[in-house]
């Protein structure tokens, strides 16, 4: 028996559990604006419960405000934004936007105790380190806290730490000296900020596909075309890209977003031939690669890089630090060439002015003392094993792996529909990330991403089987 | 003679000073992009040097790529942006950015140990306190470190955050329960959510006009079409305003940015009945309002808020705490009704995911023991006696105030340009805020933005009036 159902002779009745258990997913948006709620009929069954009972937590929905009533065709999701489409802008696509955002709620909403497949980050046992506590308490304790507090700050952000970037950066041969960096409200402002900064509306992008969802929304809300470039095991797909060029100019790509080095949800690598010629590329048909370093503590500092062999001449190169240290200290930073620099930083300043430059030194001190560096060669071990336990467990419970399994997340095929998967699985108290979420489009797929750490839990992958199998 | 001429026999040329002087100015911004340099002979007179020196100088700067010539017109800062126009966006109007951006990074830089009478926040020694940073320490010094750095946290903001604002704007009768509130990084982002989120390119704004540059110079940057209305001791003029709405419908104004409470730069603070028919206005022509309350802290409780009187259903609240704690600690919020808010917390999703809870939390803790509120009283009174005596200074130098001086900042007529006015006065180390900044159109004026705590010290009117003299 699923381990949420709802308990019969409670202070509540069936009817008011149900509607509240609904109400829940709406308000945190596990449930998007315009998705439709199951039948009458699907739901009694899957609950145990009479068609009335059913009814009786839709009408209560209703009368919350929280779903509408469209004749013939059941019970959906208030789409408030679509409701006030007559009044203000609307997104083009307003349902990504949601989608892509009730997966982050659901990120950071930790719903139980247990591991969730789901996630983005690395628990936060594993981010735990003494080091970086140590720094922080060691500037909050003396004189520099009131210095990083009480002004503005360099707009570029903490010289410190963009000294500290210009050599890890320097180490991975990317030559970006620390007044060609600029930090920011985490990797997610920096890519914000190159969008805004080198777009305008109506632009097209190509972006890889499977990728963040994140992304898409977020170009897509700024009014971009989104042009899908296939994600290969050597990198994005040169023909594809080659094909987009050969149009008229004023509908070529201006802008490629790449993750490079273990690419999300693939985990793969780019390969230094497909590297070099996709700056050819770029150079022969004049559009900007927007290198996303996200997940490069956690690779081989070897990994071929677009910015090493360019120079940040095409490209331009996004980091953070939110999958290795402290996510919610939104540290991020961009490097670009000379020529982008002063458009970049003006940007910067008018969405946020400065970025709190006190998380930034204590960055910086972690950096320059090789704590990051070697905390991140533990993560990276600890990753290894537990990527070798889920990878078993994965493929015990049937699944297949489109991917080589490497890296923090493993890109599967579960052979069912996971968008449905996903809304059952959340009534046994789990998230996972279906694969709809990856393609612009969002078409249905029978794809999952995990996240290696948080999917070593034998009992995750039993429940996964049982839902699954309707069991 | 002025405190920065160039020194003969140092050891760098004459013309290697001066290049050297132009090219930091560039650099910061503080000759923004597009700029002309002073012609050869008006430069020769100014620094006392021959115009050979000059030349020499000129010439070093275009080597460096920094300045253009123009045949028959004279020396240019380079615009790199411009010079990119083919290949990228482009603002429609890079130069409004770039203007705004430098006094920004003006701003920024201790330039010297003088006091700048263009800085936008108060001194860094009158926003100490001790409450603050033991906040911070006891926090940072404790489990809830980890537990607010090691998750992305809340995607709303932190919660304690939220409800400590939710009972000081209820104290300033604005009805905004937690869950209505949302942190963001600084007011800055708080306008730009809503600017992305409610609006979209080509759309009609309305700005007040003088009003602050960064806004403008953002919502141009967005594509959004600047409607200036100007403003009057007691609010916004309201028949222009009736006046834009009195269009087609699709060119109707969408919303309505306005600084209630101390107004910058006028200081001015909105009336009732003004207030009133604004919400009347916005009603029948169905704009919303954009209530910036930056500094409300320093304004009495019982100020007309807009808010106040809507309860948030056309209005949307913005404030943050740069102006009377911790400016580089970005925090902002703002409080908007239901049916808006979703779409505004997936806008701060999609550009920065969360916001730091660290500081959030320390905040928190200074609202709910009242050291907040008795800070910003204490404050007042210190800039009580700022205003008294800078207003006496400039006075005497020979200003006139276009507004009764209140709250922060003095606005006044100097009686000569204060374009040129404000590069003279750089040669002296000083940083003054022209009143072309404070017009969506950057007309010339004779006007200039004065803040109160930095405008006391009787050396900088002697040389103020010195230079506006021309002696």
């Amino acid at each position: 028996m699923p381990a949420a159902m709802l308990t019969r002779g409670a202070g509540q009745s069936l009817a008011e559990q149900l509607s509240a258990r609904f109400a829940e997913r709406i308000r945190t948006r596990l449930l998007a604006p315009g998705a439709r709620l199951p039948s009458v009929r699907a739901c009694a069954l899957q609950y145990g419960v009479s068609p009335h009972t059913v009814v009786a937590a839709y009408d209560q929905l209703q009368g919350q405000g929280l779903v509408d009533v469209r004749r013939q065709r059941g019970f959906f999701v208030r789409d408030w934004a679509a409701a006030q489409s007559a009044r203000a802008a609307t997104p083009e696509r307003p349902t990504v936007a949601a989608d892509a955002s009730s997966l982050m709620r659901g990120m950071f909403h930790r719903r139980s105790a247990k591991p969730q497949p789901g996630m983005g980050v690395l628990p936060p046992d594993w981010l735990e380190t003494p080091f970086l506590s140590a720094a922080l308490r060691r500037i909050a304790g003396g004189p520099l806290l009131q210095e990083l507090s009480l002004q503005y700050g360099d707009p570029a952000g903490d010289v410190a730490l963009r000294r500290s970037l210009a050599q890890r950066l320097s180490g991975l041969h990317v030559p970006a000296a620390p007044e060609r960096i600029l930090t920011t409200v985490g990797a997610t402002h920096a890519l914000d900020i190159v969008s805004r900064a080198l777009l305008r509306a109506g632009d097209a992008v190509m972006v890889e596909e499977p990728g963040w969802a994140i992304e898409f929304a977020r170009l897509e809300r700024l009014g971009m075309r989104l042009l899908p470039v296939p994600r290969r095991a050597d990198g994005p797909d040169l023909e594809v890209i080659e094909r987009y060029c050969a149009t008229e100019p004023a509908l070529r790509p201006k802008l490629l977003f790449s993750v490079s080095v273990l690419h999300n949800p693939t985990g793969y690598c780019l390969a230094p031939g497909n590297a070099h010629r996709l700056l050819q590329l770029a150079a022969r048909h004049d559009f900007r690669i927007v290198e996303d370093g996200t997940y490069g503590h956690l690779a081989p500092e070897q990994a071929t890089r677009l910015c090493a062999l360019d120079g940040l001449q095409r490209t331009i190169y996004v980091g953070g630090f939110a999958k290795i240290l402290a996510p919610n200290w939104r540290v991020g930073f961009l490097a670009a060439g000379e020529a982008l620099f002063a458009r970049l930083l003006e940007t910067k300043l008018l969405t946020t002015l400065t970025t709190p430059a006190l998380f930034e030194r204590a960055l910086a001190v972690c950096i320059d003392q090789g704590q990051l560096r070697r905390h991140g060669e533990q993560l990276r071990d600890r990753l290894d094993a537990a990527r070798t336990r889920a990878a078993r467990l994965a493929l015990a419970a049937g699944c297949r792996f489109l991917s080589e399994p490497a890296g923090m997340f493993g890109w599967l095929d579960t052979g069912v529909a996971t968008d449905a998967l996903t809304q059952r699985l959340l009534d046994e108290d789990y998230l996972i990330a279906p694969g709809s979420l990856f393609y612009a489009r969002r078409p249905p797929t029978t794809f999952m991403r995990i996240n290696f750490a948080t999917s070593q839990d034998a009992a995750f992958w039993k429940t996964f089987a049982r839902v699954r199998d309707g069991r």
